[in-house]
């Protein structure tokens, strides 16, 4: 068996999420905790991959023996979020943790997954949003936010995603199915939250810059399909930097949490 | 004339608000950039003094030109929360600026203060709660939290407030006026709201941690009456931590804010 954790981290001190030659990364850390509280290397395997300086509210990762399938210990299931965290930065915390079938991987598995963007929309600064959100500092109007939730729209259903996805990918098959996207604003904050099959690679960002676009008056909502039909990066807006991008639901297949399940659909 | 700003900073970094000989203060930072705007060393006169790692989401001072009481600028008033915060590090931030008379005093003038203390409750730390208030992993139930919306409330009104002092003050008058007190919870987040005429030293914090106690059935609401009568700070519950605590408002007389005022009551 293998333990499920959901850990949650402020992205702002690391590489990302995988581990890379150059530069600590959360996976590292969650690696470093892994073998002081089971005492033996183990492997962790993430449900993806965020970069530099992105934050996740939930995040959801394998734990076992490396090179092995199996995990053994004798830490009651309930006492792993404590433990774990006891062994982690205060930036990366372990929330929870549940037994999982050897079947289960934590990436394929991935049904959906919700990514929220978070914008602070205000002309001066805030102590309190520094690295937690991307700050633009012209006000959008109700006008202007009427008409992002309009082209927010647009995005749900069956698409190819090429225009949104970064130069340089080496993804062929850009259909996904977005089955939410919604612009809402609470106080200065204008928050963008869109859930999908998979994403591709800066998707949310870019995504994100092109509502941006529409709020400014750059695009009309009315683009958006023909932006997303032509296939075409060049064409939607830019991506919007890191700070403001958060992993905050990743859903599994009932069947997958199972403990007795062993086959893959 | 002087100039009435209103700042919000994270005190994470700084030994308080007031400055000292040892360590940076969040008035030394004020000093520096008031020079830098204005061309000339500033007065800085701040409504409060916090302490080091407590925060403010609203916190006014006056500029005015050292060792005198009038400020000359040619930049217009509207322009000056963002020249100001051009030179502040991203901890601090300017947010308001108005004109006030040489008159108007940013500390004797206050009429009400009113504070947040942040406790987040939840058995795990949050990454995104560090520094940012106070963290109690033992769940607090509805129950507990009914009986601290009920001690909160009997500290409503005029009375000596020694036994919520810091010992070793040196203030003699201790009788203060709370207005409001009320404990909410949002989530895994329980609030305390407390607005009063004035504040005795380490009061707010005292306050809370005497409503934790009652949290934790250390102490009942009906306690709380005698605790206050007794004056006597070792009856009530600990000094909690700065890391939850918010300077939340800060309320002037209307006709302290008005230009033509000259007088002082």
């Amino acid at each position: 068996m293998k333990i499920l954790i959901k850990i949650a981290y402020d992205g702002t001190a690391y590489c990302g999420y995988q581990v890379q030659p150059n530069g600590v990364t959360v996976q590292q850390r969650l690696n470093e905790a892994a073998e002081a509280v089971f005492g033996y290397p183990c492997d962790i395997v993430g449900c993806s991959r965020t970069d530099s300086g992105v934050h996740a509210l939930e995040f959801c990762a394998t734990v076992s023996k490396k090179s092995q399938e199996s995990l053994q210990t004798s830490i009651p299931i309930e006492r792993i979020p404590l433990a774990m965290s006891a062994h982690l930065p205060t930036d990366i915390s372990v929330y929870d943790a549940v037994w999982v079938s050897d079947a289960f991987h934590a990436r394929y598995d991935v049904k959906e997954k919700e990514y929220l963007y978070r914008i602070y929309n205000r002309s001066v600064r805030s102590p309190f949003e520094e690295r937690r959100s991307c700050h633009l500092p012209k006000h959008f109007s109700d006008r202007d936010l009427a008409r992002m939730q309009e082209a927010a729209k647009c995005f749900v259903g069956e698409h190819d995603f090429s225009s949104y996805m970064a130069q340089g990918s080496k993804i062929t098959d850009c259909i996904r199915t977005i089955t939410e996207s919604e612009v809402t604003r609470e106080g200065d904050v204008i928050l963008y939250r869109v859930r999908a099959n998979g994403f591709l690679y800066h998707m949310v960002r870019i995504l994100a810059g092109t509502l941006v676009a529409v709020g400014e008056g750059k695009l009309s909502p009315n683009d958006i399909p023909s932006v997303t039909e032509a296939r075409n990066r060049t064409l939607a807006g830019i991506t919007m930097p890191p700070e403001g991008l958060y992993l905050h639901r990743v859903i599994y297949p009932e069947h997958c949490l199972r403990l007795d399940w062993e086959g893959r659909s």
